[in-house]
């Protein structure tokens, strides 16, 4: 009997390791969720990941298994295959996929996390009949990855891709990377929690509904209360989410005009309020861009967030 | 005798229209410039080129010619071979490369004026050693082409690359082109002499040495103007030019972060005057961008703004 070809991918966070067995149309065969060791130790990690890939080869007899990507948060050297800082595992310039290497006998590359989020989104939304892709991850900060001509664009060292840190007003609000009005300031999860605080606390903020609900101490400010009052009709709330939409706006198309792609895929936990913003995003998109290449842009939001990491980091190995 | 690979460019302009034969290095062997003739009706404008390229051909009876690449400015659809619509030369639909073909038997292709820039500036100055470049023509307009992987990048309808209408302030002034805040509108030579004009207009304006020159009738206001009164130590006019910077800097940050680019190129006739605004943007792209693919790209004026066209047009060809 010929064996099928499969691929393994594990996606490497903070708080969990998922690892899956993906064939090359990017669909998963199986599947493997694990808890990442605490205090994340490099030594404990390794074992971690081994005896996850063990019990994926083991359920995985029926087929051939080519090689194992993965995807990693953080700083990562491709070419080495090291991690280079990831403040989610607290690890610096540890060489991962040599250590890996010690233990599984299979071709092991690694990339950062919205590199290998790009190629899941190219298989899964772009099924390869696209050639160029760009990924936007919206979620704690912004991120993103770039596919052209159908391979993943890593740039001259590695870096490209940096979406959230594309400049949306020169004078605007300061970054922690150090430059002004960068597109993560003002949407990533972290700042737009920020700017919730300071808008609560204006003449429009104190009608909010989310005031009263804040008022119990047990619930938290999240981007999924704002949803929630955007829900109810609640006029901040779907302001903020307008804002959302045209501070990206403004971004995609900058990038439509300047990369002129077939797909632009959103993925993370914040582009699941796209019924709130992304009305206004394609609004903004279309006043701003060039109309061809915004006809020819495809806008996506993903209903595979969870898995374009892990179906990335395999299908490097496939690559 | 084995004859040596040459390859024909067509820098087809308004005005003029140069034409050379060019090795695969990038170096010129033999160079022609004629007159565009005016009006320059397409027919006209065929055999014009057909006539050039048989005084070349001729001229170069010692190498083997392999193929014949155009560049010119306007909408170009490259896998037709065909002018969508030219403002300078008042074309639209116009198959050039077919009708070209009738009368010369030589593999064409055309592509737009930005476009052979790039491909002329990953020959010239990248020298081939590079993999990815981003070329910014700063002239009336701002213009753009990208080289990924030591290939030119078009993008999903060929219109990638439009560095001039990338949003700068997302509230800044209104572009032609529909968008506001655009790097065009605050650095493409016609609006920056606009802005000049409404300077001039304000109290720091009236100390201006510009102001007495253009007393004399029979001067211009120009960059070059410009130029010669920032030479003088004229306030104002420094810090136009340092404005200019400020801006360039701003988007070249965000091509730096998104790109990773090993080298970014500017041509064109306003960054000759790179003494007065470059100190400004490097300054404001280290504060901007992150630091390591700062590093990796380097910024480079070229010194051959007047080759790359035709350079890139001939290396069309060869690609």
């Amino acid at each position: 009997m010929i064996k099928r070809d499969i691929f393994l991918g594990v996606d490497l966070g903070g708080t969990n390791i998922v690892l899956a067995g993906v064939i090359s149309t990017g669909e998963i065969i199986k599947r493997l969720n694990i808890s990442t060791p605490y205090p994340a130790l490099p030594k404990k990690v390794v074992e971690a990941i081994v005896a996850g890939v063990k019990t994926l080869t083991m359920d995985l007899s029926g087929w051939k298994i080519r090689g194992l990507g993965i995807g990693c948060a953080g700083d990562i050297d491709y070419q080495k295959g090291m991690v280079r800082f990831s403040p989610n595992l607290g690890w610096r310039n540890f060489y991962l996929t040599r250590e890996l290497a010690k233990k599984i006998s299979l071709p092991i590359l690694m990339d950062n996390d919205a590199n290998v989020a790009a190629l899941g989104a190219y298989f899964l939304e772009g099924k390869k009949k696209i050639k160029n892709l760009v990924c936007i991850t919206l979620g704690t900060g912004v991120g993103g990855g770039l596919i052209f001509n159908g391979r993943l664009y890593r740039g001259a060292t590695g870096s490209a891709g940096e979406i959230g840190h594309l400049t949306l007003a020169a004078n605007g609000l300061l970054c922690k990377c150090g430059n002004n009005g960068c597109l993560e300031r003002y949407v990533g999860a972290v700042y737009l929690k920020k700017t919730i605080q300071q808008r609560l606390k204006t003449k429009e903020g104190k009608k909010s509904i989310l005031l009263d609900w804040l008022k119990d101490k047990s619930v938290q400010l999240s981007l999924r209360l704002l949803s929630k009052a955007a829900e109810q009709g609640d006029k901040l709330a779907l302001q903020i989410w307008r804002d959302v939409g045209e501070n990206l706006g403004v971004v995609v198309a900058g990038i439509v005009n300047l990369l002129n792609p077939e797909m632009i895929v959103f993925s993370g936990g914040v582009s699941q309020a796209q019924k709130f913003f992304l009305p206004t995003l394609k609004t903004v998109l279309c006043r701003r861009a060039f109309n061809a290449p915004v006809k020819a842009a495809k806008i996506v939001i993903t209903k595979h967030s969870q898995d374009l990491g892990v179906v990335g980091a395999a299908l490097l190995a496939a690559e």
